[in-house]
């Protein structure tokens, strides 16, 4: 039977879940295939065996061995991070390796360096796991939904900022609290920034961006706020208006500019997005074709990033079998037909809005606000007033219809410095119902 | 650039949505595939001519025309139903053409045949708008789960049933007056009955199983209810008892037997598949790698099926331009590794049941009814008892905790029976909670 061989470096969790993986699905994955995908060698600088079952695996502290191993047809790497993992990618491919990486943070900052190479180099290059942990999006984005102008992405793309929310969501539990149990029981790490702040939901997007659009993304392209801020008054009041309150990543394509953002996001509770709870990802298009779709799964962990990176491998283990690699262009579009992006400013922004104003509950106070909101031409939907004690600054809460960012940038700067406001007022962006 | 030609046969909704993508989408699909994608012959017996813009395109009445021109390369059946699409199918690929299909009908009743023709002819098969109209979920449990054993697939895969029920929980309504709206809203057909009565989703949970187990599943494998005896009452005991009613296609895989059914269930709320409203579908699988996955969008329709048509076609081009015709098997597996079910019979599942008996309002009523379950083995997890006015009948309604289906069915024989039922008894599945 003929073989496909495999350099894996890192060993770490989702390493291992590949060697899992490949060990546990090998009869079946050669009913389907008819060769043996063999996982030959692996390159780990801290580990000093595998265990047992893998005795067949070559181990070894060098990742130059597994580039100059004349055997190995695929080099997967999952350490993470920016470097050495950049290079080892880079020196892969200029080996005439076929490379697969799960690192979103690598490909959403040197993805255009490493897609070039790959290209000059003709290999292929897998990033199925990148984004949605297990869930096939990136090729039902390349393949399935190939005859589809994409006019929008939306989606849940951290397990771990969706885990926070959920819980704030069902016990009314205050952010830093939730995050201490997460990460107590391991659905946060230590260092949560990457996941709260939403700069791993950029990561994604950029991804995404890059098949959907045909152009190249990069994660500085992409508006990113983070969670850290929601207080548990805010998701009481989401409720009250029918939503909960995500970390979404949105991106509208607007013809000749496209939209680029993440941030918490008030859903209406009737969306698909809104009841994707707990630590699962949903990843949403619209196509000009397909219309709505929605992908949803465990975003993250071992064995569903495991079973992406698989896919990746056999799939890539076919071409070679069948000598047609590169049949599917890596960001879809055709490496000449990728072009550069022009992305909405923030300021251009246009969608509804919730603002919870903390003010003195003085008479007039509501007349000012509502003066100043009509000034910069924001129109007020809805208004909930709600005083606690006598004395203490009330909270003022307003919907508003479609408005635009700079003027609710500005409202917010004229609102937060009257006399009467006793904190920063909070602003969270509502998905419209046309989304 | 390098061409690939289509033949379609059938120019009725589903055959011009194609037409109109590949038109639509012509400078897209060149961009990502570098050759051109040409729909260049369309067999229907009734028109006589095609829209304006599609000037290029050969009309003619006889299928035969398309076999027999050396130039056409994959030939599409929209025609649906079993014959002359059968007939058709099988000349196609007895003339060495690939075929794409829709017709989830035939491929569940002759899809051995089918199957079978294409590999000695060594041609392909696309088959992703046979189920979830423009969801690529085809593809990915062939390829994006390949490193999975499927344990169970679950899904909402008829638009018009799901409407209908999404309707009569909305508003309450009974189902023969949501079904005449939704058939002239045209969302229902003037004969329902593959619908509503599960036969159009027997069709789809055949198909999928196939795929997923790599056995050949005929659609008499399916044991197959409807939702035209499903009463407003029901939905309302449902939502008291936390859940909404599907039509589900269900089936476990148990190692060395399968569960194959569909029937109208009561859904937790908290479950994915309790939100999927209106028409869309949904596809839940759980793989043994990748843990639960979903896919979402909408199941029937012009655009939609189009998309998934295209999708097909464009696959089976690339591995034309590729010479890689195969490079995935039709059916996941190998063909000599495809085998046969066995299948769980009905009166061996286990689930939990709603029961809701009629009964006059006589005293010992409840314990008779409750010593019949118990005699049967039934557990009881909870009991409503509702009247209306004196003297009419009761609704007594009991959940019931995991009970096997013949001891149900022969419970509900006795109750039936008794002189107090002035109805006969409705029984709907439950979704546990481990499902």
């Amino acid at each position: 039977m003929k073989q496909i061989q495999v350099g894996l470096i890192g060993f770490g969790t989702v390493g291992s879940g590949l060697a899992e993986t490949l060990f546990e699905q090998k009869e079946r994955l050669q009913k389907k295939v008819g060769a043996e995908i063999v996982l030959s060698q692996v390159a780990d600088t801290s580990r000093k065996t595998l265990p047992k079952h893998f005795s067949g695996i070559t181990l070894t502290k060098d990742a130059n061995d597994i580039f100059t191993n004349p055997d190995i047809d695929i080099v997967v790497e999952l350490i993470g991070g920016l470097e050495p993992a950049r290079s080892f990618l880079l020196e892969a491919i200029k080996h005439g390796k076929h490379v697969v990486t799960a690192n979103k943070a690598l490909l959403s900052i040197h993805g255009k360096e490493i897609f070039e190479a790959a290209v000059a180099n003709n290999v292929e290059v897998g990033f199925e796991a990148s984004v949605g942990g297990g869930i096939p999006v990136i090729k039902s984005l390349k393949e399935g939904l190939v005859a589809n102008r994409i006019n929008s992405i939306m989606g849940i793309m951290n397990g771990t900022a969706n885990y926070i929310l959920t819980k704030m969501t069902d016990h009314g539990v205050p952010f830093a609290e939730v995050l201490k149990d997460a990460q107590e029981l391991g659905f946060a790490e230590a260092d949560p920034t990457y996941d709260v702040e939403g700069i791993d939901t950029a990561h994604k997007l950029a991804i995404l961006m890059t098949i959907a659009y045909g152009t190249y993304v990069h994660l500085d392209n992409i508006n990113t706020e983070g969670i850290s801020d929601i207080e548990p008054v805010d998701i009481e009041f989401a409720r009250e208006f029918g939503c909960r309150i995500k970390l979404l990543a949105i991106s509208h394509h607007h013809g000749d500019h496209v939209e680029a953002r993440v941030h918490p996001t008030m859903v209406p509770t009737s969306h698909m997005l809104a009841n994707i709870n707990g630590a699962y990802n949903a990843i949403h298009f619209n196509g000009d074709t397909v219309g709505n779709v929605l992908f949803y799964g465990l975003g993250a962990g071992k064995m569903p990033t495991g079973s992406a990176v698989a896919a990746d491998v056999v799939d890539i283990g076919r071409n070679i079998l069948c000598s047609s690699v590169n049949r599917v262009p890596a960001l879809s579009y055709l490496p000449e037909n990728i072009g550069t992006p022009k992305i909405t400013p923030m300021s251009k922004l246009t969608c509804p809005y919730y603002f919870r104003i903390t003010a003195l509950d003085h008479p007039g106070v509501l007349e000012t606000i509502a003066g100043i909101f009509n000034k910069h031409g924001i129109s007020i939907k809805s208004v909930i007033q709600k005083s606690r004690h006598q004395f203490d600054p009330v909270s003022i809460v307003l919907l508003s219809h479609t408005a635009n960012e700079e003027a609710v940038q500005n409202s917010i700067e004229e609102i937060n410095a009257l006399d009467v406001c006793t904190k920063k007022t909070v602003k969270i962006r509502i998905l419209s119902d046309k989304e």
